[in-house]
């Protein structure tokens, strides 16, 4: 007899509930958001062909569906805590089921976040997942808040989850060492939720890099009404990409490549010491990679100081 | 030129924000919980095929795709206050977009409900819907609370819907003014939101019946550890019904047919007349249909007081 659905949703998704008043088992979960917080709240719908490939490790799957979630969390420098999980299956494959519900809680108990709901049905393979958090109303990381003379900072490195989607597509193709370290990059990103937290009070905006950052950016200075200028050289990549990156399909990586889920923040200039000190005590990276100006425009000067044609864009699903 | 995603979520999805702190364009939404409150959060996810035609009409399909889950809200006794939504489509038709955002904020309007956030991408037609409201977390009309010698009651009527459903299959051939009642009710159902809210302290447990009265019945009896009797020629259906009610499907329709989106709740039995006052004060029928006792059945009874044989089992996806 095939897996039920409520059987499905009792032996690979429900455990017992911590955080929640109620979890899952009943019309709607109930949730106490903590008092002074307000409830930050995202969602992220994965694809089967579209956001991985239809053969995609399910456990790597898991982690990922849950990641780029946490990773709007540390965007907004919000704590996660809660999630629900809407899937539609072609059918109910138990040991896909299995790894899938293993790689998601993986994530889920680093991050301390608990599935509080959801939702499973036939159809085409559709992971949506929806994130709730809590941050201080005041000291929520917004998009609006970047300010001329504000620097502009990135998280680690950029480029490798780019690059590996591009090899995989047969566009170009890495040396074996160099696609290895990429590939973990896009299969099983790192969302900086804990560097979230610590630039409350410190940054005046932030965003993940989802879609590439020339493009994540320009988020951010459109709805702070500024403009944005960074230096291509000042991009942070890993050492292994030292060998190609006046490669032009390495360029295009760092300032349009997607998936990277690294942050980019702009701060007061009087900040850096202290981001420096955030750097240290998190061991992850942060570079200064240019700086807010004023009017309405992205600019990327190259080592002598000339402005790139910019002439590719971010990612958009519908074009 | 296609209509990218940013375009298509600024054009169709963002309005002014109302009840947000922070609505649309930012990495999260930021929602003020009221204080003594918890958040209740449920998501339905709507696959084409599965749960609507793929010619259906946009308009009805973007208020139903809300109903189900204020729905949801209704049952839990909650405020229905936020709602994000996710939409995978197979492309940008703006004729059809315009009308499911039409349909989608026709109802949210009339519940006072703001859409916050979502996610836009390319894939087969998904529509995942996730509703945040709020409740008193004593007061919310949970399923475990039903007690032997509480009363079982539905509210309005029930098995239109599936029989609407089973005559678009080809199941059978309703009369034609019979069908059109119906298909309203599949196509357009009515959260009963403002009968959750009243319910608050009067009901001990509460469902909607999405899946079919015995299927959803039986949710509350097991959460419960109780039992339950129902009286079938009590369980409320349309007069237009009165014809054709003798019939094996009418039965099954009013027992096990789903999409009927009324409440089933369970109150003692000295909550009657507040219970009829509240019908009154509605304009919602509200019958009471049985009795919880102690066991771990649910038992219906014909006219005559006869045990039927229930070989019909509620709607489950993955069967």
């Amino acid at each position: 007899m095939p897996l039920g659905e409520f059987e499905l949703i009792h032996r690979y998704f429900t455990r017992d509930s911590v955080a929640a008043v109620l979890g899952i088992g009943d019309d709607a979960a109930l949730l106490p958001v903590s008092r002074g917080k307000v409830l930050a709240v995202s969602t992220d719908m994965l694809v089967a062909g579209r956001h991985f490939f239809p053969d995609a490790d399910p456990f790597l799957l898991g982690r990922k569906s849950l990641a780029v979630n946490l990773s709007d969390m540390a965007a907004m420098g919000a704590l996660p805590r809660w999630v629900t999980l809407s899937l539609a299956l072609p059918l109910a494959d138990e040991a896909w089921l299995g790894s899938f519900a293993d790689g998601f809680f993986s994530i889920a108990d680093e991050f301390h976040v608990e599935l509080v709901g959801g939702d499973t049905t036939k159809g085409p393979l559709n992971i949506c997942v929806q994130i709730m958090g809590e941050v201080d109303p005041a000291k929520a990381l917004r998009r609006d808040g970047a300010r001329v003379g504000n620097l502009i900072w990135v998280s680690g490195a950029l480029g490798e989850a780019a690059l590996a989607l591009r090899h995989l597509r047969g566009d170009l193709v890495l040396p074996k060492e160099i696609f290895s370290l990429c590939a973990a990059r896009l299969h099983n990103p790192t969302p900086r939720v804990a560097l979230g937290l610590a630039l409350q009070g410190i940054a005046s905006s932030a965003i993940d890099i989802s879609d590439g950052l020339i493009g994540d950016l320009s988020h951010i200075l459109s709805r702070s009404s500024v403009a944005g200028e960074i230096r291509l050289p000042d991009v942070p990549y890993n050492g292994d990409l030292h060998t190609l990156v006046n490669e032009s399909w390495v360029r295009q990586a760092l300032l349009a490549g997607g998936d990277d889920y690294e942050l980019c923040f702009t701060a007061p200039s009087d900040q850096s010491e202290a981001i420096q000190e955030i750097s240290k005590r998190l061991g992850l990276r942060l570079t200064a990679i240019g700086e807010i100006v004023s009017g309405s425009e992205l600019i990327v000067r190259d080592a002598n100081g000339n402005a790139l044609n910019l002439d590719f864009k971010a990612f958009d699903h519908f074009r």
